[in-house]
């Protein structure tokens, strides 16, 4: 398996879906795959690196915007039953029943096995935010090579 | 790039992923790519054409179906933090803001640079819309047909 | 299209969305694909079959768990205007007023064309559900065996 070439679209910014595709990268590089992640609008979030927030040239509503919204892995929510954070929190609890590592543990995972990792220059113009508030290894990327990377790659997915 | 092919499957009626959907198209016909965009579910809701709207021949619920419904593509919501339309509202100045298009002008584009529309005849049939209320170059296409176009492309998702 | 395969990742546990692959399921094998279909996480809902249901071995989280979720296909909530039961409600009449099967019509055909039903070990240990509470026919799947039929696919879709 070691020339198949997996790409994944991140779009969501829920705890649930990141932990799926970031199972799948993890599985993906461990089969000897390479794998490009691109992160937009919502998948952002998942990069954000809450040590570097910075509220510096943001408009207000960029202003506003970056603080209702999650500052990174930990508090991203459940796509279904996160219930303020109840349903959230029993998934954890479940998870570390069972053993799973955590979202974080996952990303963590990515970045130690070469994933790439990319952030989309449109949505990050749109949602107001700055490349040095994510993750240090993330590329800014534009649309176009995305698609010139997905076309070719044996395995697309938009999570 | 000219000989690739792009097949988008937007099941989804919300303005972020529309956005997200015709974003990718317009940049995949701009690199010389071929785009086909299949519509189903709630999908059709962005293809709703505002002046076209017809209650004739719709059973009761057809009729309340298609008035709580969104009709076009600017009526689309948000999928996360829409919050009855203040969350919307700060996204799209937001877009303003960066001088990026809005989904209307994304969706204009995509007319004019030649992606070709189609939209699930039995998505269709269940939600009560006509052929004739969406956009003039939308054609039908029974699921078969958009499975034929998907396996032989180089880039399938569903949005 | 004999030859071509066709890897749907169920990961939303939503009546609509599992419609949506179900038809598409279906779709595929009458043309003559190969269809496999991996479960995980809220997809697995789908798969469970009312009449084994068991709190057995289960953990306090897990047992609430598995009474709050929906069980089996049936009970699966809408992905939009659910609004506690009505939008479903009319979705189904809507349906029936069309003669569209309903999502348990198209699971059963799925299961008799011979779709390949798959669940992930992985989502199973996270959500407390043991393979004895799913569908006779489903095998259990790490994400790696995922993997390598969804890269030697024709056309992969996450849902």
């Amino acid at each position: 398996m070691d020339n198949k070439h997996v790409n994944l679209l991140i779009f969501s910014g829920e705890y649930d879906k990141a932990l799926a595709a970031l199972i799948l990268a993890n599985g993906a590089r461990e089969s000897g795959m390479s794998v490009t992640m691109f992160f937009a609008f919502w998948g952002l979030m998942l990069l954000r690196d809450p040590a570097k927030m910075s509220q510096a040239d943001k408009s207000v509503y960029e202003k506003m915007f970056s603080v209702v919204t999650p500052q990174g892995a930990d508090q991203l929510p459940l796509s279904r039953m996160n219930m303020g954070g109840i349903g959230k929190y029993m998934l954890l609890e479940m998870m570390e029943d069972s053993h799973t590592p955590q979202l974080s543990d996952f990303l963590q995972g990515a970045r130690k096995k070469g994933v790439s990792f990319y952030a989309c220059k449109l949505s990050l113009e749109v949602m107001g935010l700055k490349a040095e508030e994510l993750l240090p290894e993330v590329e800014v990327l534009e649309v176009k090579d995305y698609l010139q990377d997905a076309v070719n790659a044996d395995l697309e997915l938009f999570i």
